[in-house]
């Protein structure tokens, strides 16, 4: 028998990486490619961790690059379980990039990807659900719903009239 | 004097890309870190050939994987400006995969990139228009507007009342 | 049943790289390493599009390097079977390196390479006639012999007075 | 005016990273050579947040591989400065190995790496001397003496008989 | 004043590379891209000893690929310089493939590279002449013209009727 | 029946990299994590020429960095077993960096790695005696002994009073 639910802390997931040469464009600054595919592992480990089983990429929602991050700094991903749909996971991952050496802390990125439990067949399994704790996790919980309904909506797999959490962000 | 407008066809750009052991999970499938990092570096390229200038990753929108893409597989990403905003380009990048020694076409996924053009102070700098040709091509300029409209509400940076073309995607 | 024959059109491939940091020797330079690794996998695709088989590089011919490439340069391969001979193929590659912000294309090479299709457990499977199109397919289609000769001798494999194709080079 | 002292937890990193096919041997094992490459970028991370400089690799102390680590496994590795001797610093890594789909956790190996802040020109630079918290913290803050007298020794650096703390480990 | 003559031995080196997963194709054998980068590497370092400059590729001659090389395999490539041409060396490359656990040698290649000297600047430098020793390097050295004299007809910088070193292949 | 003994020069391997953009630090200097990546190859290689079996990575000792080596730097690496102890060999690695348009040697390491030989299911297996040859090599099998003392002390598998060879270090 598997675990019915488990709270999103558990998922926790750390990643610290240093910005080399070839992570870089043509203005010495870190590539948007490499910053994604970072997130993408990040967030597979921790979607793996809530799981207990292997997972593949269903979708990755908005990401922003607000600021530059520059060859020498480290970059720090943190990604956590925000909630669980049956087989997907919704996974937050907050970005932070550090000039160590000078103390500065350069840079704050947020992503959400969206992973699938999967058997070692490629099947799809169910996983547990997934149990907020601190009132940020709460926050993370129930808009994750809305996110969800606006990946559908996008994929055509959702009529728009039918997304009620996703129609009160327009306060309608 | 720079060009104030061109066509969406002149950034059209093809990339090829074989799956090799190290771009794949423990399922033998290809990460979808791996794919965003190609999407990344073909958007890169059909943004400097819109803006002729430098560009860099300003945002990343719902990119959803659909079916696993396997070792072996050659991957072709094709990406195209869809509109321009001022300093900024929307970039639509299709991705189609092939097992080619079977004939068989696997895979078929769909982003949009934000890419901003930036000169080599990382100053961002006006691109030209964006000109449709094809009815394809003006049915994603068309709708290039709703997905802006969208990244900057998610962004906090535009209010969701104020999302006019968004707000129609809901038929209100 | 296979397929007896293909145009030479059927194996186009385009393939786009940008020339990241590793790329480079100590003079910012593209590798011409690099561009040759580039090189096999554009034209493997090639070859596999048309045997639609597995294949293996057996030969790389005279390959010559003139401009520089630099780092940041958007390197464009085209690959394309010339001429099928059994179980090998003959694929002509042209790459074009351009500096794309500055709208200056640097550079042009030319490379011929020989692949060999194979089956799964590596045994040489045949080919499809390779029929050509274009007045420039025509040509590479009749030179495909000579350098096939050329190779043959040089590979100690054909008599330097059998080579016929090859002598009428030297108008004797 | 620099910092004189610092907690040695102000440098913990955790870094964590998923073995892919090519980090491993015939064995699809992860090779010793990528996880001493992981060693030494964590080292430089903790070293940098302790110094607040560059830092360079000056010596890797006794690392010792007992289980084998395989593919897919997440590795985390946590680097803590265990004490500062003027210009250099100790690190402590430890390293964890998780099979995550079948939550089991497979191997915990041990090193010491040597930092050495420098300054942009590549100059030693003096570093905040390092104040253990806990009692594991004190005793690695007591016995990194006993195995800076040993890296001494061995690169010829200092007389065996004025080894002090080093001959307590033989009882004499 | 530089050195106008140097034996060809002084520009030996070998290379020793195992061959890693994400260096083969869909059947574990190494990709020819990838042999034709370490042969690039290689000949850069023999041109550099011979010419105490950098270096460039300027061509690659036939290279074929006799039998394949697996995973795990132990590669080694032994460059030398066979003669010099003013700016340009021809290099020799012979590559060695050894599966050692069952001490067999699996795999003889052998391509020739030229490389051109040049100054931080790029541009073309001298080199000095190249003085063969042994009977073997002798004939190399002998045959290098002859091998000249065909790039430069493939390269349409000669008159095949000029190239008469070429034309003995033929016994014309 | 497998060879009882061999001459320590049977398993002598040379391997030779240059320092590309991607294995440097902030400084432009090879990192210490990409030499110990490529001396963990070396040393596997010898290994495997040693005990004609697989191998693995069981330590690392006291590797020390004297002097930066710089980007494009050629890195020479001498693999040689110093003595074999059952199933386990003790390799001795020297490397030179070489600064070659300017002629320059820049820098010479050591560092000792012990490998295990394994069979394909990764069981240790026995390994020949490995038989020293010149007054050098009898140096180097003389203190490894003392030197594998050392080891299984530090891993708490020998008691210091029992390390009769080490102890003599002291001149006890």
């Amino acid at each position: 028998m598997s675990i019915s639910q488990k709270p999103v802390s558990a998922s926790l997931t750390t990643m610290t990486e240093m910005v080399f040469p070839n992570d870089t464009n043509g203005l010495n600054g870190l590539m948007g490619g490499r910053l994604l595919y970072w997130m993408d592992i990040v967030a597979a480990i921790a979607g793996q961790k809530h799981a207990n089983s292997l997972v593949v990429t269903a979708s990755v929602d908005n990401v922003s690059f607000s600021h530059p991050i520059k060859i020498g700094h480290v970059v720090t991903l943190r990604a956590q379980v925000t909630r669980a749909f049956n087989t997907s996971m919704e996974i937050h991952i907050e970005v932070k990039a550090e000039d160590v050496p000078n103390g500065r802390i350069v840079e704050s990125h947020r992503a959400f990807f969206t992973m699938v439990a999967v058997d070692m067949q490629g099947n799809k399994v169910t996983v547990p659900t997934a149990v907020p704790e601190t009132e940020a996790d709460q926050k993370l919980f129930e808009s994750a719903l809305r996110r969800r309904q606006l990946r559908l909506v996008l994929a055509g797999r959702l009529k728009p009239e039918e997304a009620h959490e996703l129609k009160s962000l327009f306060n309608l």
